[in-house]
């Protein structure tokens, strides 16, 4: 097991999936966002071709491998993220059907290819720059969470340029941005068509956003049930439940 | 009471209020959303100006009167309707109140002031115009629900015009307008700040939105939780029942 891992890195479960993941607490762990995000995002099951931009540690890519047969590319700026995705892809034994490149969002499509994809998926860092603190502007989890190398509008527009007419994106972001995401996805040419907002318990305020637009798609946008996190109690809502764990 | 109606009119019970509404079936009869917005929108308690656009046969001022001693004005073009409200103001006693202005939405800052008011709501035409037949084109129904003599676009910039700086516009309208109402809303310097999301029950789509923003207000946009209407077996839920009648 050794081999596989570095530092204070650790062989996690991918929950739901029979899959497992490199993580490490001081670098980068991968969220409930890239759960949520992995499971609302439409996926072409035979064939397609899937880019996860800031794919962090890949666990969106890993996640889309159990619900789709199409080629998936993940992209993340961070070396030491990149390398750590690229090292679960082998573990798993994906490599066939995963690709990690470690490079900038920004421009990508110029490398990879414009127009060509049919599936983009996003979870991008959600805080603005100025709400790092200086002496984190180099640490891998200050880069994960903080506008610093990529905006939002930046992650909307590379997604733009790799989708073909007709090719879906989805992102996850906080809902304070929800005007944000949609006026960048609306002039990059992403047409919003649905809307998930999770809320943490009932009776409070959304802290997630789920949108999926459609390249070049005609306006009807629908708003969907909303998804709860926990139970007044406190445990996970049993759809939850199944995202992570596979059942109730 | 035969000295109040006309025609096929009726006076209906205002439901939670104390009041009395006229309604007829073939002219206009008011909606849950005019109930759901009367609700959602803030209203300043003793003193204030407050403007309805579109008010129909005046639903949302009564609603209104009933919590906030504010100036109330309702502002609607069908002379018909402005008739019907203004006799059910004069019925409830509330002349000193309510003023009904059968009146162009159009412009109607030019004529009560611009930059007076500190609450502005609109349960504007929801449906496109071209979607009314021919035939319905001047009927009062058709006019009321369909965007013929009044854009979105059109109530946004009014709404916005009669504010104050700092005041707060009130909208319902349906899910699949959100993106263009939010865009109106920023054109018009009105910044969203609250969106509620209507379910008809759990597991649907959204059906209606309501949103709020403030003339010149900073960003910071917020989610509420979802309002169901009604539960599984059809019943409205406790939440609407408190709204329509004032107890479960």
């Amino acid at each position: 097991m050794e081999q596989w891992l570095k530092d204070d890195e650790r062989l996690d479960y991918l929950l739901a999936e029979e899959l497992r993941i490199i993580q490490s607490p001081s670098v980068f762990s991968f969220s409930l966002d890239a759960v949520l995000l992995a499971r609302f995002t439409y996926v072409p099951i035979k064939r397609g071709k899937i880019v996860d931009l800031c794919t962090g540690n890949g666990a969106i890519p890993l996640f889309l491998s159990a619900r789709s047969k199409s080629e998936i590319i993940g992209i993340e700026l961070q070396e030491r993220l990149a390398d750590m995705a690229t090292r679960s892809t082998k573990y798993n034994q994906l490599t066939d059907q995963i690709r990690i490149i470690q490079d900038n969002v920004i421009g990508i499509a110029g490398k990879l290819g414009s127009e060509k994809y049919d599936v983009v998926t996003c979870n991008p860092p959600y805080f603005p720059a100025h709400e790092a603190s200086e002496k984190n502007l180099k640490e891998h989890l200050a880069i994960a969470r903080h506008e610093i190398h990529l905006t939002l509008e930046e992650a909307v527009q590379s997604a733009s340029e790799l989708l073909k007419q007709g090719g879906k994106a989805a992102f996850v972001h906080r809902p304070g941005r929800l005007l944000d995401i949609v006026t960048a996805m609306r002039a990059n040419r992403l047409e919003p068509k649905r809307i998930r907002f999770v809320y943490p318990k009932k009776g409070k305020e959304a802290n997630t956003l789920l949108i999926e637009g459609i390249k070049d798609g005609k306006p009807d946008l629908k708003i969907l049930p909303p998804l709860y996190v926990y139970e007044d109690d406190g445990k996970y809502t049993d759809e939850i439940k199944e995202m992570l764990y596979g059942d109730k």
